[in-house]
């Protein structure tokens, strides 16, 4: 199979743009209006309530799993959809702790996404039962992991710095301590090569907006490693988990599939779009990939370290530790991305002085790179990021 | 303000099709692909991840939840969006439970949708502290709260026969025993006039892919009761009900208002569907929406009844104890209603008898319903439902 990246064909880019930002939220894939107006004309519109049955939505969840697994290294029927990540962060950590009850402290890291810290302290104060949410330095969690630890809940790659954690050494660490691993692949899945099973983790989640292309809000997903599906009772008891949902049963009896991670109603149209989003990724080798991805990384570290010598370098300069972006720490870093944003490269900023930049081979290439390089040296040399007007503060970045 | 029903043309109806499962899946509004394609195209494509700003995304749900509130009768900023309605119960279910830390039951009825009541006995099963979901009779319910009742989970309108719950009488039952009073909206919201704040109930949920037609998945509401707001903690505590969401604080800290009931990553695309959806309902008068929805009621069950002697009402005759649905029984209803779908009629059936018809003044007439009894009338006079291919079984109905 030949690889020719980036494959800037499938996508709407804008014109003028650099987008550095697909680690937020991936690029829209081309013709994604038409995939959807079919979904709204010819089931919705047409088929109405038959559609479910007629048009395979009632199916579609599974399909677009079994479309995700290969992605992440993951057998066919393995993997639920539905809900958010944070959704997913819930069941999977509600899961693990069930499978230990003698333990009770969820070990994650100060570099996870704070909303998985968010809900795992949700439902540690739900239970009332001593659980015990605890974060170490990234660094340090490897050595933490205790007979005392239930579930290790980490994200594979950093969001601020893009610090990827070793999958297999870390599952191993875990299980040698009896514990039970959850990897949140938010910033991993479509980024870099995964093999979920080789992992030998219980339980992993992402979301599929980002290097997926699923578009805003598009759905979540989750991995139950298959030996133990069976024995999960899930806390969100959803009816289309249920083994039956049109029995309409008064007693909740689960699928026996990683089918009884779904929740409620899926997002018909999201599921859609995601599945068209999807198609691109039956030709895409993840070796290439992610040495595509590799090139575009250490060609921008090294053309902004020359040309920027106010910037230091945020992410691992290692790249077998680092995903599929690189983070720059600068004092004046928002007002200096509000500029290079105003200049036609999109990056984001990330508290305290993080200027982040995704790269995502399928739309982003050299060119692209040395062009976003040259465009960051401007903002500096000319001290463009003094203007006051970069020093206003929005809400999202 | 006049009111003209039906608004047939605000929906794109198939020809040759009378529609009477609006309940279940609601039509879609004319102008839906465009809507979408405007997000897709315009925002998404274009503007990326500044859209979260620059086209509104991130203010969305509150906007849409405030188009929603004027049709329950809650006042602006009172309603959160977002996920499914089983996590919306989820969610009321255990903010009621906190409110009560003394009671132990959970009171339902028989006639709740399922998922209701799975997601409840989810949440029992979770914090094993001796809680019980305990359902009883439609009829039963207001003697049986009692002083160890925590909370009332009811849905007003049953999806089997139509039955509405008094909500008013209802809520001041639950209040005068000391208990949180928690309506499910998902067959009343567009269908029957509401006023939230005059029940005075703590907690309502909802789904808005039926009579309020925001198209399969679409996401689902909860109303809290302002004064309450600021004392409950998110159980689901995802990072978009954080006080300050892109300030990526460690801890959680919930926003001042029913913001903090948002948990993750709005569906931006369904959303923009239902703000399209929902354009239409500036203009409605409950009032005479309810009045419309009554006199197609009425006129079916008058056809039916003197067309067709063998089926049976299974919804109140009286109009008052019915929200805007029909049902009757017969013993050969899922063959019957297979039949019926065929001849371009399309209800649907629930176990074990019931054939269910919803009447949605928005897009159907007088005439359809004259024209759905005749041809319901042909069904049984021919016994046309004995045609074996109408007793396959299919997943959905």
């Amino acid at each position: 199979m030949t690889q020719i990246f980036p494959r800037k064909d499938f996508f709407n880019l804008p014109s003028g743009m650099i987008y550095l930002d697909g680690n937020s939220l991936g690029a829209a894939p081309a013709g994604m209006d038409k995939a959807v107006a079919q979904t709204i004309n010819d089931e919705w519109s047409a088929q109405l309530i038959q559609a479910w049955n007629k048009a395979g939505w009632m199916d579609m969840p599974r399909q677009v799993g079994d479309l995700i697994a290969p992605i992440v290294g993951a057998p066919a029927g393995s993997i639920a959809m539905g809900d958010t990540l944070s959704i997913k962060v819930y069941q999977a950590v509600a899961a693990a702790l069930a499978r230990v009850p003698d333990r009770k402290i969820i070990l994650s890291d100060t570099g996870n996404f704070p909303s998985d810290l968010y809900m795992a302290q949700g439902l540690v104060n739900l239970l009332e039962r001593g659980y015990e949410l605890k974060t170490v330095a990234p660094e340090t969690v490897t050595e933490s992991i205790n007979d005392e630890v239930a579930a290790v809940l980490l994200t594979q790659v950093d969001y601020r710095t893009g610090r990827m954690h070793d999958m297999q050494n870390m599952t191993t660490a875990a299980h040698n301590a009896g514990a039970v691993m959850i990897w949140d692949l938010a910033h991993s899945a479509g980024a870099v090569p995964i093999d979920l099973t080789a992992s030998n983790a219980e339980f992993a989640v992402g979301c599929t907006y980002k290097y997926l292309n699923g578009g805003p809000g598009a759905p979540a997903f989750i991995y139950v490693r298959p030996d133990i599906v069976d024995r999960i009772q899930p806390v969100l008891a959803g009816w289309l988990g249920h083994e039956s949902p049109f029995a309409m049963e008064p007693e909740y009896r689960p699928a026996m599939t990683t089918e009884r991670m779904r929740v409620g109603t899926p997002s018909i149209i999201q599921f859609s779009m995601l599945k068209h989003a999807l198609s691109i990724w039956e030709d895409i080798d993840m070796q290439e990939l992610r040495r595509a991805s590799v090139d575009l990384c250490e060609l921008f570290i090294t053309e902004v370290e020359a040309r920027c010598p106010a910037l230091t370098l945020a992410s691992p300069r290692n790249h077998q530790e680092r995903g599929s972006q690189v983070s720059f720490s600068f004092s004046e870093g928002y007002a200096a991305m509000q500029a290079l944003i105003e200049h036609g490269v999109i990056g984001d900023f990330r508290a305290p002085d993080i200027m982040r930049f995704g790269f995502t081979p399928l739309y982003i290439d050299a060119d692209d790179v040395v062009a976003a390089a040259t465009t960051l040296e401007q903002i500096m040399t000319d001290e463009l990021w003094r203007d006051p007007k970069y020093h206003v503060m929005s809400r999202v970045t």
